[in-house]
């Protein structure tokens, strides 16, 4: 399974007869060197400077069976090579403190690339590099876009084509196999090159796992076997909406009300505003203290009961943050539980008109503290799901328990708040009947992490932070093992002129039927943007769309078993299941929501007819039941129709089938 | 002079006791290594990235007397010392290939440092790294203006701060050294580290030369001595102002009389169109085949004579750029005269909407050709003056007759273009009588420039393109051997909803009665733009700007003279002059023309009032006759009236005392 071949000046490593390494004299595997970085931190936008002061190719080599060193002088790097369940893994030790570190895998010319996190700009990497550090994803996140622009000469905060609030280091090749690099420092992994891959880390890595499969459905099951697979999401995501809705009980309740009337199937009411809000010149920003508003939500505990007869359940919010000089930012401070400042004070975090406390996740006694706290304040009051937001704030100049440098500590801190969450949960015994949903990430959220969501999208239709971003996003982060993961229906930022349309709404809404679940969400600015709660054209869109949604539900729930079971993305590539097919490569705003759906949403305005790739296959298209043989194809789409097609040789087809008979 | 101390792991070299080399093991002076560039070109502005593939220390030293060897295993950097007219030389010598050279000079934490070419941005260096690569100077070159962001969005043509027609490889430091690097390669001077400067070059130089003085005086002319000096500007740059007119003999003639009729004094007509001219929606653009267009101007070499008997000159415009398919394309083309595309055709570059050839001036027969145009087709006819234009655009994939990498070529090509028309002037007897402005330069403009101009700023008020920009042009490029630079009154680029006002041309106008020169453009868009000849309040006040000009002639000849003779810059930073005092050396936005006068010009919009720092001398504000010691001072500043003042002790006071009193 394992080969090394020396010859000459040469050295190639190959598993399961694929070339993995190629190290020559001249162009070397490895690099080792010193750098100093600059980072300026602006509200979680990180800009980064590195300044790199050597790089010293690691030229020779020596072999020893599997263990494998390269060599420059007395520097010594120690590859040990093993196979492990069927899978490659290295070891590295250097014999001497480094900082940079480079790795170069080797690449093939035609190769694809895929993952190292969620990606909302492109999938296919291929061509470019991408850093990784846990971020907010950008304003815009696009040079040429004015939203950007503004959102730079106000907050620094545009972005880049790489920002993510869930980078890893971890990705699936076209030539069937998926990586991870183990390690959690600052890294770039960079693509642009011809005949290798070549990552940076800021520290040597543990080392690295390799698996080769011959079907990307196998390498899934095979990925997630190591990295672990999330629980089920619970069955009421399955049976109607979640509504984000704010602003007190009695209001919510008559929003509730109004989309039932109309036929929406409701099955959550998401109030982020809980524990209270307050405005700031950003919008609408919540009362970061968690525990319950009694005065907004009163008598909450016995309504969710009430609630719950109706299959209707109740979702919050919570984050690490603490708001100053609140309760729990007392309590945890007066236990030194909040991450310090380099004067050992309680680091500060600035949000805009108000500053928070940080949770210290590195100290198990903080940690216990506060997942203590969601089961307390949240799981106990009968609260079936929340956003667990943030995780890619962490300072960088901030002091952890457990004396870690921050910049290192930076990626694992969202994985340890999903893990937070995770064990809150599971020690209640909810796993797979609460769940929440996260925006940061990194290795391990695919276990920890009950689902994703795809973070603050512009309000619009702009491809790097609109709707379609979401798509790129979602095929990313599933194809690293996240199966679940949707958006915020109608997107969240207003800001620099963006205010939501009804248009983007109807097409958000109707896009993320075929998602994980479906989720609306008010903005940071709700009185500016367009609600569905003004406009009942919208609410029979949404009540047609949730009925869709719930004939699809055995075919959903197939799909919600295989991601748990398999590690399957709900939503997948085309290679994933027409792996000859060139085309499938390349495409990333179309998508298959399991096997035998294609979907190509609508994510640009009036639009009325697209034209859809289909690989050879069955298909019938949903709305018309024509049937396609393949290749390019148009079909229209008017609001309510969006391209979408089912295999004509899916078991679920008698489903697709009713649906067209009813939703024509 | 030279000391060189070695001492245990540490090197340092030490020149008239001032250290300028500190190697350690740790952190050695020298680096060496392979990278490899992607350069993406689009009309003269060039996207870089350049992959560093190692960068290795050369840690060990050995020390030979005055050669010192530098050295990594079988690597080794030979660096010959020698002091050479009260100079230190360095000669590298590298014993394998390498494209990439790091040279660490060592730095003052308090050091400051000016020149690197002409900076439109920055005066002081320290703090940033400047890529030296000639290139267009970029439109707003400012991420956070909306003039870039057009510009970017359109024309990928928004630059950065360290964008410039004019790099070099030199500078001069606050601890009175003067520097410079011997090579024309792509290079980054980096000045962001406290205790090193350090420079990368894509070649290994030829070495370096430094020189040290007791003052900035000496200092200049030291430097000029090396590079040389250019000769005197013909006399009638002192009567009067150059109008930038177009249209036709009988439009600029009309125009001339215009404004001679106002009072006015006009010395010169700049008439670029005088080969014939085209419009192109960027703007008017001339006609590029640099034969006299005689339906346009008929008759011109006997209206030169008329012209010259009032002391009007004619000057008009020349690039290295054909016309394809005009008559001196296909004269160059025919001869191989032309630069080459890799398919060995003529290479063609894009000027939107036409396109143009490129004379090879790395062949003497062309680089003679060419000449000889200048020669017979401006300087014959009478001409006096001229732009010659362009000098960055050369192409980094075109194939050069010497054969030498274009990229490598590229930081050079300006001088040649100097040279071929220094030689034009000189070999016709002309040095000072005839003359040129050029914007592209190189390490040699010194010598081969008789001006500089600033190339083509924005019509408005914006700090990185607009009038403010030009003051940091003239101060870095003076401060390393160009002692005459100008700028367009009014200034040129009018895109993206910039228009020139009243207001901006006024402020411009007087602005530069304190530069090496007066001399109005019409812009791009002459049309869009405010134009003098339309407004005679704006005649006005150029008459009385020019005759404030023509009052100092004694004044500005004495600098001329200074300039030729001695290198001193006609516009000086504070520090020139006033060694002692800290505030000088921070000072970008003001300027002492010559040694007796204080220019602090108004670039913003709507000033009424002013702020000044005056050094501790006794200084009179010309508009008043009031007295100042020193100190930060506040005067009214009306247009027409800029913050300008004079030293009470200077020898020309008698002339500023008869401006006061004439037009305060």
């Amino acid at each position: 399974m394992l080969k090394i071949i020396q010859q000459n000046e040469q050295l190639s490593i190959y598993f399961k007869d694929e070339l993995i390494i190629h190290h020559t004299t001249k162009e070397p595997a490895f690099f080792v060197g010193e750098g100093k970085e600059t980072i300026d931190s602006y509200r979680g936008n990180f800009d980064i400077d590195d300044y790199i002061k050597t790089r010293i190719p690691l030229s020779q080599v020596e072999v020893n069976e599997h263990t494998v060193i390269f060599r420059h002088d007395d520097l010594e790097l120690t590859l040990s090579l093993s196979v492990e369940e069927n899978r490659l893994v290295g070891k590295f030790f250097l014999n001497q403190p480094m900082n940079r570190f480079w790795f170069r895998l080797y690449a093939d010319k035609e190769e694809s690339v895929y993952g190292c996190g969620e990606q909302s700009s492109y999938f296919n990497l291929k061509g470019r590099d991408f850093p990784l550090f846990t971020s907010e994803s950008g304003v815009g996140r696009d040079p040429n876009s004015l939203t950007t622009f503004y959102a730079n000469l106000k907050d620094k905060a545009g972005g880049y084509y790489y920002s993510t609030y869930y980078p890893e280091t971890s990705f699936v090749s076209s030539r069937k196999y998926w990586f991870h690099l183990d390690t959690y420092a600052y890294s770039i992994f960079n693509f642009k090159h011809t005949n290798f891959h070549e990552f940076l880390t800021w520290e040597v890595p543990q080392g690295f796992i390799l698996s080769k499969k011959n079907h990307y459905t196998e390498l899934l099951t095979d990925l997630t076997d190591v990295t672990g697979r999330p629980p089920l999401l619970p069955d009421y995501l399955l049976d109607g909406m979640v509504l984000g809705v704010q602003g007190g009980l009695d209001q919510v309740l008559s929003y509730l009300k109004q989309a039932k009337d109309k036929g929406v199937n409701v099955s959550g009411l998401w109030c982020q505003d809980w524990a209270g809000y307050r405005f700031t010149t950003f919008g609408k920003r919540l009362y970061w203290n968690w525990k319950l508003n009694e005065s907004l939500y009163p008598n909450l505990p016995n309504v969710i009961k009430e609630l719950e007869k109706e299959n209707v359940h109740f979702l919050s919010y919570i984050c690490p943050f603490l708001l100053e000089n609140e309760s729990l930012f007392l309590e945890a401070e007066s236990q030194g539980f909040l991450v310090l400042n380099q004067k050992n004070e309680s680091y500060k975090e600035d949000f805009g008109e108000f500053y928070c406390g940080i949770v210290d996740l590195t100290n198990p006694d903080a940690y216990d503290w506060y997942k203590g706290i969601i089961k307390k304040n949240l799981i106990a009051l009968g609260i079936r799901g929340w956003m667990a937001d943030f995780g890619e704030y962490l300072p960088i100049d901030c002091k952890l328990h457990n004396e870690v440098d921050a910049v290192l500590m930076h990626n694992e801190w969202p994985v340890l708040w999903a893990k937070c969450n995770y064990e809150a949960v599971a020690e209640t015994n909810n796993l797979g009947k609460v769940f929440y949903f996260m925006r940061a990430g990194g290795y391990g959220s695919q276990r920890y992490a009950t689902s994703l969501w795809a973070g603050d999208q512009s309000v619009n239709w702009e491809i790097h932070d609109g709707i379609a971003s979401t798509i790129p996003a979602a095929l990313s982060s599933g194809i690293i093992g996240n199966p679940f993961t949707h958006s915020d229906i109608g997107g969240y930022t207003s800001l620099h002129g963006n205010i939501r349309s009804k248009e983007l709404f109807d097409r958000w809404c109707e896009m993320n039927v075929f998602t994980s679940y479906m989720r609306t969400h008010e903005g940071n600015r709700p009185k500016e943007n367009f609600q569905f709660y003004h406009d009942d054209d919208t609410l029979n869109h949404m009540a047609r769309m949730t009925q869709i949604r719930l004939a699809l539900k055995p075919y959903i729930k197939h799909l919600f078993h295989e991601a748990t079971l398999l590690g399957f993305p709900v939503q997948r590539p085309l290679f994933f299941h027409y792996e000859k097919d060139e085309k499938a490569y390349q495409l990333q705003y179309q998508y298959l929501f399991g096997k035998d759906m294609m979907v190509k949403p609508v994510v640009t305005e009036h639009q009325e007819k697209m034209d859809v790739y289909l690989p050879d296959d069955d298909w019938i298209h949903l709305w018309t039941g024509i049937h396609y043989q393949g290749g390019i194809i148009t079909v229209d789409c008017p609001v309510g129709y969006p391209p979408v097609f089912y295999r004509k040789k899916s078991s679920f087809a008698f489903i697709f089938e009713s649906i067209t008979k009813t939703y024509r």
